[in-house]
């Protein structure tokens, strides 16, 4: 245990499909501590909020914070939630049902528990350390393997009465466009997540238009990551490089929506294909978002690369439980 | 004058491009007198700004309240307007350029005065004592001769840093659609708004199609208002009645993008088209709205007729007034 005074600590947690990671944070937010567990969601829901706790614990011993020592904990999950009780009301990725992430967590620590959306937790993250510090409105845009976003407007996560929202992924964006996993037609995940390029560039490699993914990773979507995808690019698969920008300009497309509603002072990019090709993405979306807007909103927003990469939903869930406990700074 | 206490009385404005709008209201909110004038833009800004201020005079006379009486005043106008130094930008309607209201009228009345967007006012009054009341979330959808949205997401209205945002009007719906007043193409206002409506309109009965339209209004675009539209639909012309239910269903899909993003717990619909044909509207709109969200979110919202009429601008001004000046009750 270090001996420095350590009243006032925070926890932040990601619960992922694989993985979770619990960060402990002092009072200025600098990190104390961590673990990390494979999440073994398989083992079912009372086993895996178990590991969570222990997680914690686990997190708290490598910080050298005791227990009482913490003010609170801020968990970003995968959902649908029910955001009032903290509860994962089922999710895909976990195949857990009804989860009461706040009460098991609450009585654990006995200290108040946050839980919100694991990306609305990157964005407000981004939001107060990150790519999108201080401003007004910062929109989050996530693109992996399906799309997530959110929203901080006026220090506000804009959410749902109950569930979480922002949706960016399931704005539909084009009219009869391709089936998309939610059940609708033409959301912009169905044209632009790393799972829409990855089938394009499967079929262009399988075509023999793409050797150089070809030879790497073949055409089994499973193994056409966003490193593959950048790997593509880079060594010159022209018709990857064309798919990927096209899926950016939908992205723009995306922004272009956003801003018009919205107004952000900042478009932030992260997730798995703007970390492999940040530069490719901030041109291409920024190009695409400023062509599509409406004109006298052309110079009103910047877009951002994320800056907080695989931290961003830890700080922010703990900054989120700060602000919610303590009111903003 | 009355001899009831009047201290705290609060003065909403709706400049309008043909006519304007004053409406005085006591500390709760009852009016008490009013004043409409024609807006005589032509006769250019000083003259026009001369016009409010002795609009308001007039309204306070009617009403009984004498200046020192006014607590502030809001002002409903259109845009673009700069809203921290409240002035008009520049409008295409008025043709005004750098127009102080918030300048001129503080002198005038020596009291606070806040200037929105005049959507966005009368959203803001329907969330205060219309169809949105009491609503952690209300977006407003007014299709008219254009198409204009607004938002307040708890209690505060969305707006830009500068402008005032929320164009719902110019989402863009439909990729390499018809062309839009803006620039852009294929946007809600392009497929959805009264002159798109009236436009096809116009064609079907030009081609025989709309057969009570073509008597009761030709095929001139400035006579094919919406209450022509609505009784050609009543009438039976089914052309036109399908050229209106398409419109609606772009609503719906804006709606749907609407929800998707922001989760209002309830969508208010108003403006001319609206109030002419509300059944059809409500259904139609509510109807493709719920194909189009993601399906967890069918029922999360409400659509709503608007409540407030020609009123909805003066109450929402002059309640946002009360509410940035005094705090929220």
């Amino acid at each position: 245990m270090s001996d420095g005074p350590k009243e006032g600590c925070w926890v932040g947690f990601d619960l992922g499909g694989t993985k979770m990671l619990a960060k402990v944070f002092d009072k200025d937010f600098k990190g104390l501590g961590q673990e990390r567990k494979k999440t073994k969601a398989h083992e079912g829901m009372e086993a895996g909020m178990a590991r969570m706790v222990h997680t914690v614990e686990k997190a708290l011993e490598a910080a050298g914070v005791a227990k009482d020592q913490v003010a609170g904990i801020g968990v970003g999950s995968p959902g649908p939630l029910d955001l009032k009780r903290g509860m994962i009301l089922t999710t895909p990725n976990l195949g857990w049902q009804n989860a009461p992430l706040k009460d098991t967590l609450e009585q654990a620590f006995g200290c108040p528990v946050v839980v919100a959306n694991d990306v609305d937790a990157g964005v407000y993250g981004e939001y107060r350390f990150g790519a999108g510090r201080q401003a007004r409105c910062v929109v989050g845009i996530f693109p992996g393997t399906g799309i997530g976003g959110g929203c901080v407007y006026e220090g506000r996560l804009i959410q749902g009465a109950v569930h979480s929202f922002m949706e960016i992924g399931h704005i539909p964006l084009v009219p009869g466009g391709p089936l998309c996993g939610c059940g609708r037609r033409g959301c912009l995940e169905a044209v632009a997540s790393r799972l829409a390029i990855a089938s394009a560039a499967a079929a262009a490699a399988f075509r023999g238009e793409a050797p150089h993914l070809l030879e790497a990773a073949g055409t089994d979507l499973a193994n056409i990551r966003s490193g593959a995808l950048a790997a593509s690019v880079a060594a010159g698969d022209a018709a990857v490089e064309q798919i990927v920008r096209e899926a950016a300009r939908w992205l723009g497309r995306a922004v272009a929506v956003v801003v018009n509603l919205m107004g952000p002072d900042v478009v932030v990019l992260g997730g798995g294909l703007v970390d492999a090709m940040p530069a490719l993405y901030k041109e291409e979306v920024g190009r695409a978002a400023r062509q599509q807007v409406m004109p006298a909103f052309e110079e009103t927003f910047m877009i951002e690369v994320a800056e907080l990469g695989d931290d961003a939903t830890v700080t922010g869930a703990a900054a989120l439980a700060r602000d919610l406990v303590v009111g903003r700074a």
